[in-house]
């Protein structure tokens, strides 16, 4: 067996990435579906654009490697996932439903942020250079729709939250 | 039924992360016994102190809104240390270890920086002051601890399983 070198981790994460991608990319449709106010619909349209356009750059990146596009379970995306639905589920309905769907969008967020930064950075060390600038530019969108999701959860869904108490 | 108001998830995103973090206490040790660097080895120690503070500050905040400090299972923890507990498994005495753990490490930080992002946010709108304060203090903390993990794989970890190529 081939010792575990960076490469191979730098393959494994991009399988497991492009899992979790693709899983986001079912589940967007549903949050947008529950999503009450219309600025966050239209945050979950627009994040699912940006999602596809994400999983094209992954299949570059493999390109580019020279390795087959492949997806790798991912139990914590799965995780994240699943505790989104079980939110949507309890929160149906409730005033309290925007502001739980931007909690769980960003738990998605932070996930992806933590996992682009990691294979970035792994992409500059093995001189991989177009591939970490498609991995840098995914990385600062996810990074702005983070910020996006805080500035309607300050704007709107809080306010309703309580307003509605 | 009572509605499901911004007091509702505010308690419940705060049992969530309360499971989250004594799950994260368990799994420190391990992690720091897998490290290979002495300097990794010693994040994870730090991080374990850390990580008891967080949950002696969310024993507080639970006081401060006069409810019983309780955990609920959160599936995102047990799908991203489940996939940290494959990565160690995986790449055990493997020269790419240590970056592995760094990325695993970092994909906990980041759930925990969405959580405490959105509680602060909650305890500010409901007027809970000084539940927002200690909530800022752990969410400094996780901040802090996620760019010490950034460093430390830019300065060793990867460098080391390129050499090891």
């Amino acid at each position: 067996m081939a010792a575990k070198t960076l490469d191979t981790l730098f393959y494994d994460s991009l399988k497991d990435i492009y899992y979790a991608e693709r899983a986001i990319l079912k589940a967007l449709p549903k949050m947008r579906r529950a999503a009450q106010s219309p600025d966050l619909q239209q945050a979950f349209s627009d994040h699912k654009s940006a999602t596809e356009e994400h999983v094209d750059r992954l299949r570059q990146i493999f390109e580019i490697i020279g390795k087959r596009a492949q997806g790798k379970t991912c139990p914590a995306i799965d995780g994240i996932l699943e505790e989104g639905e079980e939110v949507l589920a309890e929160y149906a309905d409730a005033p309290a439903l925007d502001a739980a769907l931007i909690a769980a969008a960003q738990a998605v967020e932070h996930y992806e942020i933590a996992r682009y930064g990691a294979l970035r950075r792994w992409a500059e060390v093995l001189g991989h250079d177009d591939a970490a600038k498609l991995l840098d530019a995914t990385l600062e969108e996810e990074t702005e729709t983070d910020g996006k999701l805080t500035a309607l959860a300050e704007a709107s869904a809080n306010q309703q939250a309580v307003a509605a108490e």
